[in-house]
């Protein structure tokens, strides 16, 4: 039943997108609507389901939503009152996909969902008009939702996500600032997977409970529910990133390490000033020995510290989602997204 | 009087500007709001008036804004009832100069008014995020207007402005998409320049009219003011890039003939099909032959032809505005800008 519930919502957020998408399908520019519809995962080479994703943010925010309403409602009422929240939910799949095409562009990514990311097809400036142009229909689709809610909730919603979009910008700031320093703390992770991660799946979900027109205090305790969700979600993707299981996660394991990524591990470590911080300063990792260094992080309490944070932020969120006492089949479903996001090893 | 009401509309904007950016000015994102501040013309080398520019489209929002009060109601008031509409004003600004850092990315382009450009000193990954977030600070701008204007008038004046962004991404689609084509028409041309000039100017004028509570076909006169201005202003940009005088432009003249730029006066002369054309498809024009390619573009009638464009695109602005029909010390002012636009070369 759950699973049924969640079928449908996917199915309409994938088709609300399509239709938000379709804005830029006029005559003269069709080429440009394709490199929207080809980096959404509908067109083009490897085009289908894996290239989509899961569509994760925009189902946190249709649960979110229809989480307030009463199940009795939901029965009787045959024509999905949570519909009345898709374009919200599209809206935020469109901000994370607008700053995936443009991480890719920063990050030099060639490869995204295994196909090749947008700017290898179309060259970084097509690349980065992409980008602004999912970001601008995002925009337009939060304001859709003047036709089926009141004026004061739209721009409710609409100052949550911008302010969400201006902590990613931030995120992102800190992420390539960090790229060169040697000389992170602990303390500089926070903020910039804060504002990387944390802040467009907070959105989701405060959203989602405005729009179920909850109360302040069930908002607050949903937005802190996506807050450190994020945070968990954040921390496990760093575990995986270095001892994550290939097949599992999809990406070759101990890249991050390679990559010489600052995750919560090497932080960790980097503040403890054993061998592996010595080693870490030296300079780049290589893959022949990436499974020794990955090792000697373990051995010195990297992996153990990441576990405990993730779970402690796991609880959190746990915590302030039961404090929310979500309603109903809504209800069940977020906590099932949630397991799902937090044990993904499993 | 009218020039003092400018001065006065010039510092509010500027101030609005600076505490809407200052959104960045945390501990950890210094750097970042800095890069900002940078390309917005306040810091670093060549900082000053000349960096920041005239501020035409908040100026024009507020004129448009202010043309609806009452004279009357305006000398009674010295609370300057216009300022209610600067958060409006000042992200049109905001959008502008998004767009700016992004093209200057796409364009290659090192100087922007005489001054480094954004990617130059910080890298192009930065200054993508530097006109991200110029992008999303704006949206926080508009959404400012909560604190003046009822909800549905802030969603309306959202939309107006998220309408024209994506206006904006279609005409920098086709701007790049025309960059490798030799069998462009006139008629590819007022497209590309709808969205990349004439969108943003209409949109000042729109939102104007909106805030000064106009009524609808008033709004409608007033956006049809500005597109028109924008498709005059941006012919007469085509005529001053190949003809102008490099001591008013401030940027060397016939720069556009060697950039290969697809100009009205190039368009013209390449669907006319003689000596102008020919030359122009064999490739890119130097330095050395460009004086004779320009009277030689100005023979075949490519200028004259830009010329009547402009001024039947003047005389349908001046129509609009004339029917809009805008009061006070604020339309006189409104007029003057308009002109100003108009006749740069004078």
């Amino acid at each position: 039943m759950t699973k049924q519930l969640q079928q449908s919502m996917f199915e309409a957020v994938e088709g609300e997108l399509k239709r938000q998408v379709a804005r830029l399908d006029q005559p003269r520019t069709k080429p440009f609507h394709e490199m929207l519809t080809y980096h959404m995962g509908w067109t083009g080479e490897g085009a289908g389901p894996q290239a989509a994703g899961k569509r994760i943010r925009p189902l946190l925010t249709l649960f979110a939503s229809a989480s307030f309403e009463d199940k009795e409602e939901m029965d009787k009422n045959s024509s999905m009152k949570w519909l009345r929240a898709i374009s919200a939910a599209a809206s935020i799949e469109l901000i994370h996909n607008f700053s995936l095409v443009h991480d890719d562009i920063q990050d030099n990514s060639d490869l995204r969902r295994g196909r090749k990311t947008a700017w290898v097809i179309w060259g970084a400036p097509m690349a980065i008009n992409v980008g602004d142009a999912l970001f601008v229909i995002a925009n337009q689709s939060i304001l859709d939702l003047q036709k089926h809610y009141p004026a004061e909730v739209v721009v409710q919603a609409a100052t949550v996500l911008n302010d969400c979009c201006l902590a990613l910008t931030q995120g992102q700031y800190l992420d390539m600032s960090y790229e060169e320093r040697t000389d992170l703390k602990m303390e500089d992770y926070w903020p910039m997977i804060g504002g990387k991660t944390s802040a467009l799946l907070s959105a989701c979900t405060q959203i989602g409970a405005i729009l179920g027109y909850a109360k302040p205090g069930e908002v607050e305790a949903f937005r802190l529910f996506g807050h450190h969700l994020g945070l968990a979600f954040q921390v496990q993707d760093d575990i995986l990133g270095i001892w994550g299981d290939e097949s599992v996660t999809g990406k070759s394991a101990a890249s991050d390490l390679v990559e010489g990524k600052n995750s919560l591990p090497v932080l960790f470590a980097l503040e403890k000033d054993g061998e592996f911080a010595k080693r870490w300063r030296q300079g780049p990792i290589s893959m022949d020995e990436v499974g020794a260094i990955a090792d000697l992080l373990e051995k010195e309490g990297g992996k153990a510290y990441a576990e405990s944070m993730s779970e402690a932020e796991t609880g959190k969120a746990l915590g302030c989602l039961q404090q929310a006492n979500p309603r109903g089949e809504a209800g069940e479903a977020l906590l099932g997204l949630a397991n799902m996001l937090l044990k993904r090893r499993q």
